[in-house]
C-alpha cells in the first residue's frame, strides 16, 4: 500500500533542497506550503525568493534562482498558496528563469505546470523537471464504510489554513517521542513535500472523496496510530465536500479541533462567521458518528503564534473552559500539550 | 453561461434515437439510466439490448444492435450503473459488436470509453464515436458562497437511487404546467441525457463541487425556478461529500426529502442503516443554512413504484403524520402531489 502510494503520488525523488517561491504574496496565510515546509524540513530548505510586491518573508535568506542554484538548491518549490490554485501569469517569467537557472519545478497548485505553454518549453528547453504534487493516485476505490483496525486522529478545523497540518505533525511527533507507533497521514500538498507522501484530498473526484481516505489510511495494527492532516472546514462554503469525506473516509477515533483565536470570518469570505469550537465538536461528533459510532474529541488545538504570553494563556484558558477539554498550543511544548497528548491517548 | 454549459458538456448533439443497453444486470436498482430515459424521454429509446444473465427488463422491444440500427437507433447508450461506474469486461464484445453495427456509444460511467483499446479501434475502424457524459465542464470556479438570485429547490435522499431524479423532473413539469418559469438542473448522467445539458457532480473534483452548484444554478429572475436533482445523500459513507457540497453550492431555498419505504439499509452497504425522515430533514436544515438560512423542507416525496394501492396510501398517510409535511408519490399524479406542489410555493 505504502509503497503503491509513493509511487503514484511520485514526491520521495523531489530532486533537493529547496528554494521556496513566495510569488507577490501579501498575506502570510497564503504562503502556507512555504511556512510548513520551514517550519517542519528547514534541512529542505535554503531561500526564499519573492517577487516585487510581496510583503510576507518566512525568515530564509533572499536568494534569486542563480544564487540558490550557486548554494546548492535544486528545486524551486511554489510556497504559495492562492484562492483558486493557480500559477498567476504575473510569476511565469520568474519560473522560466528558475528553470534557466538550473531549477526543477514543484508545485501543488490545482492547475498542472505542463499547462503553461512557456514553463513547458523552458523545462523542455533547460532539461528541467515540472512537478505536480497535487496528483491523486490513478484507481482509487469507492468507499466501503468498512471498520478498519488500528487507531486513527484526525485533526478538524473551524477554517482553513490555521493549523490542522502543524497539529498532526506535532501530535505525531509527541506520539513517536512517547514510543508509540504514529505515522503522519498527509492530505494536502505541503504535507506531501514534507511526509514524501500521502494523497491530495482536495483534488479527488468527489466520488471517490471517501474512498482516497480510505486507502490513506488501511488497516493496521491494533497499536498502530494514524495522525491524519485535516483539510478545510465543514463549516467552510467552498471545502465542506472535502472535509466530510475526508471525516467519513477516516473513521476517526478521535479529533482534535484546530481554531486561531481572533478568526472571527471564513478566510477570504467575510460574510461567512467562522463556527464556535462547541459547534464544531457538535458537528464533527454528528457527522463522524456515521462511519465510527465511537469517535470522540480529545480536545482543542489553539494557533496562538500571534499572540504575547498573556493572551496565549488568557485565550488557552478560555477555550477550555468553555469546551471542558485538555487546549494547547502545539508549537508550544509543555504540560498544556502533553495533557492534550494524554488525552489522545485515553482509551475511553 | 447555458451555451457555455451545453458545449462543455457536449450532450446536444447526441446521435438518436438510443438502444438502452442493460448488460448483465440483475437488479433493477442499478439499471435507472435506462428506465430514467424510458420515463422521461420514451421518443428518444426505441429499444434495449441485455446481455444473457441479465433477470432485468424495462418493457421496451428486445433488439441486437443490428436490429435496432434498423429501426433508426443511432447510439447505444449504457443503461446500467453498477458500484465503481466502470464498463466491465464482459460487455466489451458486445459493444464492439454495436459499433461494427453502426451504432455510436453513449456513457455515463466513471471510466471514460476511450480508455478501453478494444473500443477505441472498433471506433476509430467503424468510424463511429465513444461519448462520455459524464465529462464536468473545465475551469470550474471555487464556490463564493454569495448569495443568487431566483429560487431553488434541492430533491435530497436517505439514500441513493430511490427517486431524486424523478421528483425533480415531476416537480419541474408540475411547476412548468402551472406556468411558472421552471428549469430541470441535472446533476447525473441519466439527468444530463434527459436534459440535454447538466453538470455531472459526481465527477467534479471535491475542491470544486459547490463551485459547480453555484456554476449549475446561475443567478435568475427573481419568479424562475431552479429544480436541482440531488446526488447521493449525506449520510451515504462513500458519497456524502457529494450531497454536502450540491447543498451548499446550490443554496437551496427548499428541498423536498426523497425516500423508499421499506428500504432499510443503505444500498450495498447492509451494514449501514437508513437515516429517518426526521433525521435527514434535520441534518439537511443544519447544513444547508450555512448557505442559505432560510431554508425549509417542503415536503417529503415517496417511491413506492413497489407496493399496491393500499400499502402506497399506508405509508404516504404514515410518513405524512410523522414529518408533519405533505407527502405524495410523484409519479401519481392527484391531490398529495398537488398539495406537495401547493407546499413548496409557499412564499414562507
Amino acid at each position: 500500500m505504502a509503497t503503491e502510494m509513493r509511487s503514484d503520488v511520485a514526491v520521495l525523488d523531489l530532486p533537493r533542497p529547496y528554494l521556496l517561491f513566495l510569488g507577490d504574496v501579501r498575506e502570510a496565510g497564503f504562503a502556507k506550503t512555504a511556512f510548513g515546509l520551514r517550519d517542519w524540513a528547514p534541512e529542505l530548505c535554503i531561500g526564499e525568493f519573492a517577487l516585487p510586491g510581496s510583503t510576507v518573508s518566512i525568515g530564509l535568506p533572499a536568494l534569486s534562482p542563480a544564487e540558490a542554484y550557486a548554494k546548492g538548491a535544486r528545486s524551486l518549490v511554489i510556497g504559495v498558496a492562492n484562492y483558486g490554485g493557480i500559477i498567476l501569469p504575473g510569476w511565469v517569467d520568474a519560473l522560466v528563469d528558475a528553470l534557466a537557472n538550473g531549477l526543477h519545478i514543484i508545485s501543488g497548485m490545482h492547475g498542472p505546470l505542463h499547462r503553461i505553454a512557456a514553463l513547458r518549453e523552458a523545462a523542455a528547453l533547460h532539461g528541467r523537471r515540472l512537478i505536480d504534487v497535487r496528483v491523486p493516485p490513478a484507481n482509487i476505490p469507492m468507499a466501503t464504510g468498512r471498520k478498519r483496525t488500528g487507531r486513527r486522529l484526525l485533526t478538524v478545523g473551524t477554517d482553513c489554513a490555521l493549523g490542522k497540518k502543524y497539529t498532526a505533525l506535532a501530535l505525531s511527533r509527541a506520539l513517536t517521542a512517547r514510543g508509540l507507533n504514529a505515522e503522519f497521514r498527509a492530505t494536502g500538498q505541503t504535507g506531501i513535500m514534507i511526509a514524501g507522501r500521502g494523497i491530495p484530498m482536495d483534488a479527488v473526484v468527489a466520488d471517490f472523496e471517501a474512498g482516497a481516505a480510505e486507502l490513506l489510511s488501511p488497516d493496521a495494527a491494533p497499536d498502530h496510530w494514524d495522525i491524519i492532516e485535516g483539510q478545510g472546514s465543514l463549516f467552510h462554503p467552498a471545502f465542506a465536500a472535502v472535509s466530510l469525506g475526508l471525516l467519513h473516509g477516516s473513521q476517526p477515533d478521535l479529533f482534535v479541533v484546530c481554531h486561531q483565536p481572533g478568526r472571527m470570518t471564513v478566510s477570504g469570505l467575510p460574510d461567512y462567521a467562522l463556527p464556535s469550537l462547541g459547534e464544531t465538536i457538535d458537528l464533527t461528533l454528528r457527522l463522524g458518528r456515521r462511519t465510527n459510532p465511537s469517535i470522540r474529541c480529545a480536545g482543542i488545538s489553539l494557533n496562538t503564534a500571534h499572540l504575547d504570553d498573556v493572551e496565549r494563556q488568557r485565550v488557552l484558558k478560555e477555550a477550555s473552559a468553555r469546551t471542558g477539554l485538555p487546549t494547547a498550543d502545539p508549537m508550544r511544548p509543555g504540560p498544556a500539550f502533553e495533557a492534550l497528548v494524554d488525552s489522545c491517548l485515553r482509551t475511553s
